[in-house]
């Protein structure tokens, strides 16, 4: 393995891409536009020669292009969803134990378990490209994709710096704007934003749909039949919405962010029960409207986060401090773009 | 007051609109596309102004109109908000006690108690036309806005028939289509489909948004601050849409279907605190997360709802039975359009 030259003297590090779905496929394409020496490799083989067919350089299996990194000290990015990275993993720390490693994983307390247990030599530094469609595959992908997007940086307080630099130094090279949050801060508040929406959308879904042999046994008549989706339009179309993705990826993120995703869960049925209490009671459903407009209000300024720079230097707790404030990091203060 | 003639005599029944926000606004001029008869009062006189320059006929106050609907027999619409009905029924009562009588308004069951009350001796039938954009009053409304959107139609075994005529061809004539359902099914059916979303929206907006003082509290360390907000994008944008509209709104329409929604409410904490507990224990949440996207998948072939002609003798039960079919009336079997 190459000695590592200091961060500053590589801005462009290579990067071993290992996935070519939606987000590792735009990866891809981003790093090569960003002028990055990037090469790839694929469990398929027919998205492998759609990679190749569009002049990408996708090597024959994770293990030719993990022993490429090895060799030129690139950065690794897992692109492939949670349940395989485990397999990966065990086949980087075999050929690149002490690779730079980053990931575009949704949940990141599960992600640092599984490099701690299977990788545990990796320099890690977990990410999370807050970007997507509905679609998915190499062909959905797009060198624009992390454009204006957040990316999130695992930043706790035992980070290895050097890597951390690698990782935003991609994300910037994308386009992406870069958040640092603690791994459970991270997942706690995806969880809030993304998983609970997800499990809401199912669930509203099914409310809607109802329950035809229960409403029969409570003795109310015959039921509201297909009624509910006849009328259904706007405010459950768009509540809806994401109850619309396939089920392996919304089970996917949301179980592996169970602790994040329970503290939601149970934060949004508190404030779910007090409002039923207080429609059952007073009537009066104020507490819980106004606290809903107020939040959605909060949530369009929030859209304008104020873009700061920081220096290489900047501690990991001052980094999440940034990141707690809804700052958003452009690149580096003593850096001109 | 003139005598009744037969409904199939009066094809071109006049139209009496009171309110002219979105809804009543749009009424008016698609009424008035469709080569009505149709005149309208409001309580605002800048509106009043606004619409009379646009070459309408509004009245000068709710008596003027409802002393000329009682002479020239008339279908008035009640287009005000809920909380100011019980006011203008009583002018209805006083004015035009045996008014053919409708309204838009998203709830009913508390319509009919309301009319019940107030103005006793109508021959109210409850309608509920699904449309509307997330802007209000006279200049947003729009003689199209009707135009392929579900009307429904108070249809219990007691309602006067001649009316739901009279209703269901002023909703074809704006090129809706009538969903026949009980005044009960109605609001059980909207609770689910529409306030439900309403109240889930402002739930998910209040749960990103956070209480800094109960993370704080909790001892989990600074609390989350602005981070959900700032990585808050498609999910959440789309779950909360709703939670934007204006507060008195929903409340209006959520506090108004206070029955219906609590029973929404209900199966929705059900739900959610089974995919809890499931997530708690087994760790897996696809029992909730299948349900809801086969509900999604339903919704989409419900939008392609059966289109049907009936018989204008067509009996209630009848017509609540095509509503609960998931069927849509286009117009009288034996009518060619």
């Amino acid at each position: 393995m190459n000695p590592h030259p200091p961060a500053s003297e590589s801005p462009g590090r290579p990067i071993c891409v290992l996935g070519l779905g939606l987000i590792g496929g735009s990866l891809v394409r981003a790093a090569a536009v960003a002028g990055r020496a990037v090469w790839a490799a694929t469990a398929s083989e027919t998205t492998a020669e759609a990679a190749r067919a569009d002049g990408y350089d996708v090597a024959a299996d994770n293990s030719e292009a993990l022993a490429r990194a090895d060799e030129a000290d690139a950065l690794v990015v897992l692109a492939m969803p949670l349940p395989a990275v485990a397999g990966v993993l065990a086949r980087v720390n075999e050929l690149a134990p002490r690779a730079r490693l980053t990931d575009v994983v949704s949940v990141k307390a599960a992600m640092r378990d599984l490099v701690a247990r299977h990788a545990p030599d990796t320099r890690y530094v977990g990410g999370h490209p807050m970007a997507g469609t509905e679609e998915s595959g190499w062909a959905a992908g797009s060198a624009t994709l992390f454009a204006g997007a957040n990316w999130v940086l695992g930043s706790d307080d035992e980070v290895d710096t050097e890597v951390w630099a690698d990782v935003a130094e991609l994300a910037w090279a994308c386009g992406s704007r870069v958040v640092p949050a603690g791994v459970e801060e991270h997942d706690a508040a995806v969880a809030r934003i993304s998983h609970l929406p997800h499990l809401l959308a199912a669930v509203l879904a099914g409310v809607a749909e109802g329950d035809p042999h229960a409403q029969g046994m409570l003795g109310t008549g015959p039921g509201l039949g297909e009624l509910p989706l006849t009328l259904a339009a706007g405010s459950f179309a768009d509540g809806t919405r994401v109850a619309g993705t396939r089920p392996e990826l919304v089970l996917a993120m949301c179980e592996g962010n169970r602790a994040g995703l329970l503290a939601a869960v149970d934060d949004a049925l508190g404030r779910l029960g007090a409002a039923r209490g207080a429609l059952a009671s007073t009537g009066g459903l104020a507490a819980t409207v106004n606290a809903g407009y107020a939040a959605r209000q909060r949530w369009h300024s929030a859209q304008h986060a104020p873009t700061v720079r920081v220096a290489r230097d900047t501690k990991p707790a001052a980094l999440r401090e940034l990141g707690r404030r809804g700052e958003v990091l452009l690149g580096w203060s003593n850096q001109t773009l």
